[in-house]
């Protein structure tokens, strides 16, 4: 079966929302399992875009929080697809929090999830391939292999000396 | 003072995200409370966003729930300022539903809320106006006043004999 | 088929509560969400009490804050049908906040819902009239009916010359 | 200093709300910590308003669930003060629940739990007696110190032989 | 049928949790409605793991709240069986409170539970005995038939003279 | 300033809780959102007590969901430290699923995360070392450094060239 690919932005995802103080850690800040809800939730959204599938969180591989993201502030993330893989799919997402006078907006951390897409007996089932368009997405496009390598590698399911591009990193 | 008017664009707020069981009435639809808050929040933050000042909720006008919205749906909400009243903005979100299998974006709802912007010491200030820029907002700043002037009315301190615009509509 | 009618004492609904740090917005004052949680379910429970059918939200019609509720505070909202039409019904909850040294209660606001009753299929049935006792409460019930045309005209389905109360508001 | 004795229905407190598919236990009946919560919250509310002062829950005495609630239904909790201690105080709480159809009342359970009034130090302060009126109010004004004493045998703060009241259910 | 009795430490739960600031009372100390949660859910496990049957919770026979739990304080509660009575089973749950900076452990209060297990019908099953190891197990195993005792003569399902171990705490 | 280096169990903890319905997703799972909160905040807790400092969460290297967790369930976190680094630490969280009949303990996750700890001006400061025991922890202490030079080459803060110990799995 051929589908059709897709660009990111076909199922680019945006969540804006205030930090209440209920929504945070001791120090007044954002919980982080707070900020990791909404990151999770937009991710999910951007991968049954993408796919139209149900899709199954496989895992989180990197989540960095650059900045504390304090009460009262107005954080928004954006979720999009970077790669897909026959029956799984990269998306990540990109966090930021907004100045309350100025307006600016700052990075405050971004994400990295893998998702499956499957049918309603649970079987993986074949997903559109993503075409990049801009620099950045092209970017993360080509690293998404070699972080689907590493992750198999960790996972004990590639040999190191198979992942071609991930292992150039160290030997050029 | 003089401030530099704003195009509703320049606010713009989207908060898209799923509904969880938990968020859920009995009928295993999204909890219209639930659904309030979304709105608040997202109305709040394009209050913010166009005045850069603490803004208070002083009334929600009308909310219109059109459809029922599904446990597991992707809602969007889309909070856009319509028209400012020297130191109060009128913001409407429009709420949305997306089919799970075709994409297809379905009208939910729609809310107005009316929001006064304060300094520091609660005392109202003035803030940007607003320049409509497409045919729907021209329409929605023009409906506006009247629905201040009804609001006016309706506390008492407008007389619907003054109300010029509002009158309009059953007079002519 | 005929229902004996009701009075508004007959479906009246209290909810008194305390606003609890996690249920405050970043000026440590009751969220506005929360607290439009707490009407859209106290009158819906007085919605179902007067009409013993499942009753859906169709629309917030005003909701005024007078005042911001603070932390710690005890909030009772008090829910009352205001009129019945047919299939439908109007509720109006009034919101108190109760001073903690002196017991004294004030008035924070208050708020006006439609609920439609309907069957197992969704359908709208018949539901009993509202029979004011008060004086406050026939004020009521005699606004409900001007607001309903209103909501009609806003709505498109009704023409401003037809209706006859609303209209007299301005042209008296 | 002398205060004036109030009656229970002086601070009779009603908490009256759903239970949302988001607060049942996975046999889809009310969470038993949810209910808790109403109950802890409800009681402290009577507290205050008998006192005027800062409560702070000194302990649960018991909680009885005489019947699971179901998702969707409607919980009345109703709490009034039993008796005062000086410086602490009783106050039982009352849960029903209410058929959907009939709007029949059933009994759900109870609770009684008992505060002590404190000043801003942290100290515990007199508070006013309470005056019982009903035939039920009177009984459990009664029955209050016999759970007084045997509250403080078991915290080894009184000796058995002490506990004229409760000592007379044993030997009489 | 014959049921091999088990330990109190098969079936001890452990439950180790930070206070979020959306979890406290305004004095900024853990919501006592949120620790009941919290012990409830702990208790209900240990019940489940003692008899692997659906257990629902009874009674709350005693909580004792011993000290104030701040915002961001580390709270543990450990819930062990001390008695099975038939079809009903005891857990007393522990809990303590460690200090920021020293991890100094201190007693923050108890609870004491009754659950009935069930089978799918709802009717209850026998349930293994408890064998006690400890001095301190010991001690709540043989208080627990006075207050097995003492729950039913207020529930008035038991006379008092019949209560002889609890009686003999008066008697003797 | 020399610091007494710590073990893995002086500092792990351990949060065993159900899966309530208002935590599932929309196929009435353990949504993903809510289970990473959870291994947040046991996290933060090991890392805590392992620094008694305030830690601050700098990344999530990597969360691994084994298997589905459904509504009902009693999920075990049990988080160690595995490494540390001057003053960043890296704590393994377990995620285990307990069979309701069987009692029969199932692997359903793993994740890695990455603190910092804090003195009060936000300033790193100097943390325990961790001494590994058995030879799981061994093989974590290990892991950890190949982790660490992975995440500063992500980062651009380390030559591929100098990772010494992760080069050596490519080209050994």
């Amino acid at each position: 079966m051929y589908l059709t690919p897709k660009y990111p932005k076909d199922s680019i995802t945006t969540h804006t929302d205030f930090v209440l103080p209920g929504e945070t850690n001791p120090l007044n800040n954002l919980f982080g399992g707070e900020l990791l809800a909404r990151i999770d939730k937009c991710c999910g959204i951007t991968a049954r875009r993408h796919t139209r599938r149900v899709c199954v969180t496989a895992s989180v591989n990197h989540v960095a929080f650059s900045k504390p993201i304090p009460s009262g502030a107005v954080v928004t993330v954006v979720a999009k697809v970077s790669r897909a893989f026959n029956t799984s799919l990269e998306v990540i997402a990109d966090i930021t929090v907004e100045d309350r006078e100025t307006g600016e907006i700052m990075n405050a951390g971004s994400a990295i999830y893998t998702f499956v897409a499957v049918n309603d007996m649970g079987t993986p089932v074949q997903i559109p391939e993503v075409v990049p368009e801009t620099e950045d997405e092209r970017q993360r496009f080509a690293a998404a292999l070699r972080r689907k390598q590493l992750s198999l590698i960790l996972a004990g399911r590639m040999k190191p000396h198979d992942a071609t591009e991930l292992k150039a990193l160290f030997t050029e």
